[in-house]
């Protein structure tokens, strides 16, 4: 096969077949095909797309480019999640231990921050100790041993996504809903897994802040796991504003460990409930979504799920006194509080600037090697659709960096769209597709 | 400016500004700007298009990556041809001692042949001595002796257009009519000429085989070239037969010569006229096409134009004596007659398969480093819309590689099209643009 001719038919909106996508994938990642070649493909699938076949196509090479992790030694089905990221997105500490407390195996590979969202190895990190790089042979005990494992991408999964990725990266070709859907779901496949709940956010807090961009990942991810015939959930969820209340690494597992304790947080909860209980039923220990649901609030009401996620840090070298005693964690060395300015009814919020100010002030990176502060974040009150009164409080951050301090503040006051008239409140389950 | 943002505007079918393209240009001709970024940019220009404006820019930074030569210490004007390539499309060897002779100078850089089509340089190199390679001082110094030179690319003029050609090359981009306008024109503007004379081909020798698409390229060209307040004709020119009858490098400097000294070629004396009349025209010796055409066959009755390309072969230091006895230049081993193998009137000629036919004797290159047999080609008789009888002589054939005779014979054969009825003979010219 010529690469040029490959290249040259899918500029000119041809497509390409299974034998033709696996020769340009395999030929990259053994490094034959040069990254020059690889960015005019990239930036040809991206103008004129791939269909649904070619996604599939593209999803098995990426995904047999390294291992199908084997977790048939381990009883009962593995379900995972997989969320396209926002501004508090922290149900992945909530679910797993959950859904590994009714008995169904969760083998979660997750990524890092990106951009103005958090990571779920970030998040994990913030407790110390915890180790997210296993060796493969440590994450299948530590999946068989407790029912559940919070990990990162391991150089055996997928190595073909990481060298994708990074080209895409610097070659304006990351905004793709095919090498979207192929990324996500060749690293997905490789945990070994039955069943698979997405959670595709919208709003200006997501990745995608268009709902009908937000819809058609959501299908072309839901098509391509199906094509791999592994059961599926996809819910399309708001991120128009912070989910939850908590920002910030060690704040996100703070407000998650509330969660898991029996607090009532509306909408984390709803959320959290939701796609445990999906996974629930795609594990087969629920006929409904509804029927999860149920199973997962006795989880956390019985204290099992609680107990689950100590076991899952402790497994995972993580010092669970911090978790078991949430008071004894260090503590920013400025904290500072944010009241409201005016009076009226909050319409919106440019969620994305409450991301990056949490960025700011030390929970991102700014750079790929930046060192991110555990403690730094943001507790984040208001809610869109509800009355705010002059001199509310509206936030409280928290942060070593005293210098980035107003400048968060401002990001944080000024993404706060008030109105005099009454606002809806925004429906957090916007879809769930399957 | 940000590379990857640069390369967004324009996937997204945004414009870019003059510095935004000089920025990209120049940072990948200096190799701040990896080729990996570039071939994204390419693959984004060839599919989202650049419009008039950014294609001048295009140009532009092209022509400033190197320098444009000052021949103003020449008196009069100097006028150049480009032509875009075809199938024993000899002209330059033609017209540029026909217009110097007329007293016009004509700074002439060419190139090589490229795939079916044969190159100027290969052809000049095919007279014993001739040197194509020569240094900028000595490029000034020949065309202030002789008023003209038939040179290759020197390392001074439009590097930036080397970079990107070896990387469209690779990268499937090249048939795009705005990267194309650049790459010629940056070139063509780098000579420091008054005026240029564009001849576009059309058709199945051509590398626009489409007449529309021919059109575009020509009205892109001449637009560039206004935009750079340069006089110019663009003649669209057919290129579904070869252009005289003989291709292969001397083959072609022997026609050439018999042009020269009198002979009439029917479609090659009226396509080289024209546009050495277009060039007497524009270098101000002529109000009209015509009055240049008039003064273009003087030149040749007179012996000038014949003597002028004897001059411009000394000069260059090819050796003269082939040229006043072509009998005594080399012959190739084989020489092999192909005869119709019926009776037809001929509708119409693949000419592509006449150039594969020629390049697989050893007229071109069939890989970048193969060595060309400058004796290797084909005599090729018949004309569109005329009458064929079978066993008349088609063809002959010059080669020293004994086994490729067969395969070029057969594609000799099987590119003509013969019909029982009488098909109209082709108009040469098709349109002239300014």
């Amino acid at each position: 096969m010529n690469v040029v001719e490959l290249i040259r038919k899918k500029r000119d909106g041809k497509f390409l077949s299974e034998e033709e996508i696996k020769f340009l994938v395999n030929g990259f990642t053994k490094g034959e095909i040069p990254n020059y070649q690889f960015s005019a493909f990239l930036m040809a699938a991206y103008l004129k797309g791939l269909n649904k076949k070619e996604t599939a196509y593209l999803t098995n090479a990426m995904l047999y480019s390294g291992i199908v992790i084997d977790l048939n030694f381990i009883k009962g089905k593995k379900v995972d999640k997989h969320s396209t990221g926002g501004v508090g997105d922290k149900t992945s500490l909530i679910i797993a231990p959950i859904v590994a407390a009714a008995g169904i195996n969760v083998p979660m590979i997750s990524g890092r921050g990106l951009g103005h969202t958090g990571g779920t190895l970030d998040k994990l990190e913030s407790i110390p100790g915890f180790n997210v790089n296993v060796s493969l042979s440590n994450y299948k005990k530590i999946i068989q041993k407790c029912g559940a494992v919070l990990a990162g991408q391991t150089k055996e999964v997928a190595p073909a996504d990481k060298l994708i990725y990074a080209l895409r990266d610097v070659t304006a070709t990351v905004e793709s809903i095919p090498l979207i859907t192929a990324s996500i779901m060749s690293k997905k496949l490789a945990e070994g897994i039955d069943g698979l709940v997405l959670d595709v956010k919208t709003g200006s807090g997501a990745f995608m802040k268009n709902y009908n961009d937000s819809i058609a990942l959501a299908e072309s991810l839901v098509n391509t796991a199906k094509s791999f015939k592994k059961k599926v959930f996809a819910f399309i969820t708001d991120m128009n504003q912070p989910l939850g209340n908590y920002i910030g690494n060690w704040l996100e597992v703070y407000e998650s460990i509330k969660i898991l304790q029996g607090e009532k947080v509306d909408d984390l909860l709803e959320l959290s409930l939701n796609l445990s209980g999906a996974m629930i039923m795609l594990g087969g220990k629920a006929k409904t979504i509804n029927e999860g649901i149920e199973i997962s609030k006795e989880m956390i009401s019985s204290g099992k799920a609680f107990d689950k996620f100590l076991e899952i840090v402790e497994l995972q070298n993580g010092n669970i006194n911090y978790i078991k005693n949430t008071d004894s964690y260090p503590r920013s060395k400025f904290n500072e509080k944010i009241y409201a300015t005016k009076n009226g009814y909050l319409e919106s919020i440019n969620n994305f600037e409450i991301g990056m100010a949490s960025l700011e002030l030390g929970a991102g990176r700014m750079k790929i090697d930046d060192k991110i502060d555990p403690k730094a974040g943001i507790i984040f009150y208001p809610k869109i659709g509800t009355k705010i009164k002059k001199g509310e409080l509206i936030a409280e951050i928290f942060t070593d960096k005293e210098e980035n301090i107003e400048d968060a503040k401002t990001r944080l006051l000024s993404s706060l769209k008030l109105s005099n008239n009454n606002s809806p409140k925004i429906k957090l389950i916007k879809k769930v597709l399957s």
